[in-house]
């Protein structure tokens, strides 16, 4: 473990456990949930907000960073933290999956990725050496490795093959990396819902040795009930004193099945994209504020939520200003459903802590059940 | 003067004034800026944060309000205050000025206007009754007459016909008002550039007999030069022991000229508006956050500026995220432009009481001369 970070764990709870990142930047409580902050900014936020909502870290995204401002600009200005001030920790990601995602004109290589801005064009090469670089220039807390991953379902071929050369572009990653004190640098699993595959990977990955592991290939296409299968066996691969992080999960029910199976930390740009689409997330189900259901209500989003949407307006203003694509539209919604998701991160910290965890979860699916949702 | 509301002279200096506008709702120290809050937001702002800018009033658009979500919701759901959550004082603009620039297929006699809406091309009739009806619905502090005026320049004829019927719906609109103990109701003086009918108008108003008195009919293509111009004789028709408020008024040098010339009240979307399109507006001049020079400029906006965005954020990283259209540009340069203007406000209202206004002119001249203007 890199020194001046540690991971503690508090309690467990069948799979599940509770627990404590230490960084030089702060705590990070487990199971946590990372807003994403993309370009240097988790849309509609201001930090501070972002900070009040709960969240211990934010996630960065190398892709968009590198291309604009670029790594050596935010470098210049005194690295991530302090150019979106944010002073707690940020984990980034790799790069790999936007690029496979995003950029044009790709070709992969056992080198690494070559591509074209999605923003003009500009042709660029990330590898693991040049991820590793740019995740330092940035400031990043928490690296991930490089890596590589084919959108499922895919035959195992192409997910073995995959797989191999990202375990390959880890031992680059963390020769590359070096060591840097207080800074943590996460191996990536791969192998797709192969639970050969998946076991092979952990075995690679913890050879080589890691602050933490992710599971990586997973939110890609293959639905929930395949997700949870996996997760049903391939955190148990991983070892038990380092943090477990689940990439890109997810909706609600998502995160309470993946902490149900071993996951430590998420991210997932559901809470702040739905913000800005009109869409809350609430212990009832997701509720469209679009529908015009709403227009004369003068309920609050959610009565027991305690974020400035739900305390200060009511539906119909919501409704108002999502309808006339006001920005505070994007600011209250994007506000409360990040609330909503760390309220739902603290409530399952604590059922894990106390022991009930299948009593909340049991709770969680009732009140989901019990109406007040909207068709989406 | 209506119960409840009143107006306090505190001092004058030359033709400026400062003094306190007294209402249930609280205070509004004048000269006031007032941030305008178009369709139930000040766009990009969460209304906690317009209050810590030091607004004590928003002023929001009757026009777009009736067309949606409609004053007869507003009322339904408790008021304008209460949807859109500012407990201070609004007043409303009468809605006659935006349905003569936004709507289509117009048609303007001595009753009101007809007119298609602009979002749904629905049917709509504004009449001096019906706006004043509007206005009780929505819960307005300070409540506008209804009336008409031509786009500048034009001919005396044709302001001379228009400022007449203005004033005939002046006292429909009085006629309409009635007595509403804690709501004032504002006579708005036409005239264009004509001093007599500028004069004309005036006495009409007074033998009606309103709460405050507005100049209309200004700051609509005449150009600084021809506002100052009625400016210097306007406001002494006025009575000096009511308020007067300058409609839609302005850049910073056009309300430190307004507030030269007796100038009380002002209000303009210029601060939000730019504050969306990556203009910010300081003591040296306007700043274009969007020019390439900021790209890589550690400095804040303005170094002694204690607003948000210029205590935690580089002119770097303002400059991206207005580059990546990102919504915390536009949060952050809108909160700067109201903390400036509201500064001014206070700076103005500060140098009147000392009896200094004219080495505060000079001192806010010979900064914006002073350099780091960007070419918008």
């Amino acid at each position: 473990m890199a020194t001046g970070f540690g991971f503690t764990l508090n309690a467990t709870d069948g799979a599940a456990r509770s627990g404590v990142i230490s960084t030089p930047r702060g705590d990070i409580r487990t199971p946590a949930f990372m807003p994403v902050g993309t370009a240097g900014t988790v849309k509609a936020m201001m930090p501070e907000s972002v900070r009040a909502t709960g969240a211990d870290i934010l996630l960065g995204n190398t892709y968009h960073l590198m291309l604009r401002p670029t790594a050596e600009r935010i470098a210049g200005l005194g690295g991530l933290h302090r150019f979106m001030n944010w002073d707690r920790p940020i984990l980034t990601d790799s790069g790999g999956f936007q690029v496979m995602s995003l950029s044009s004109l790709r070709k992969l290589t056992e080198e690494g990725v070559r591509f074209s801005s999605h923003i003009d064009g500009s042709k660029h090469m990330l590898t693991p050496e040049r991820s590793m670089e740019i995740q330092k220039l940035l400031g990043s807390d928490i690296v991930m490795c490089f890596d590589e991953c084919p959108a499922l379902p895919a035959d195992d071929a192409t997910v073995a093959k995959s797989m191999r050369m990202s375990m390959r572009w880890a031992q680059r990653s963390r020769d590359a990396f070096g060591d840097r004190p207080g800074h943590a640098l996460f191996g990536i699993m791969q192998g797709g819902v192969n639970r050969d595959l998946r076991e092979e990977s952990a075995k690679a990955l913890e050879d080589i040795g890691f602050d933490g592991y992710a599971v990586g290939g997973l939110a890609v296409g293959e639905g929930q009930e395949a997700m949870f299968s996996v997760l049903d066996y391939a955190p148990g691969f991983l070892p038990q004193d380092k943090p477990r992080y689940l990439m890109g999960v997810g909706k609600p029910d998502d995160i309470v099945g993946a902490v149900e199976r071993g996951i430590d930390m998420m991210d997932c740009v559901l809470p702040s994209r739905s913000g800005r689409t009109g869409q809350a997330w609430t212990p009832m189900g997701a509720i469209n504020l679009k529908n015009a259901r709403h227009k004369d209500d003068p309920r609050p989003l959610d009565a027991a939520c305690t974020c400035p949407a739900c305390r200060s307006y009511s539906r119909a203003y919501l409704h108002h200003v999502v309808k006339a694509d006001e920005i505070i539209g994007s600011m209250l919604l994007t506000w409360h459903n990040l609330h909503y998701y760390q309220q739902l991160m603290q409530g399952l910290r604590d059922a894990i802590g106390a022991g009930a965890l299948s009593a909340f979860v049991a709770e969680f699916h009732a009140r989901r059940g019990a109406g007040d949702i909207d068709p989406l």
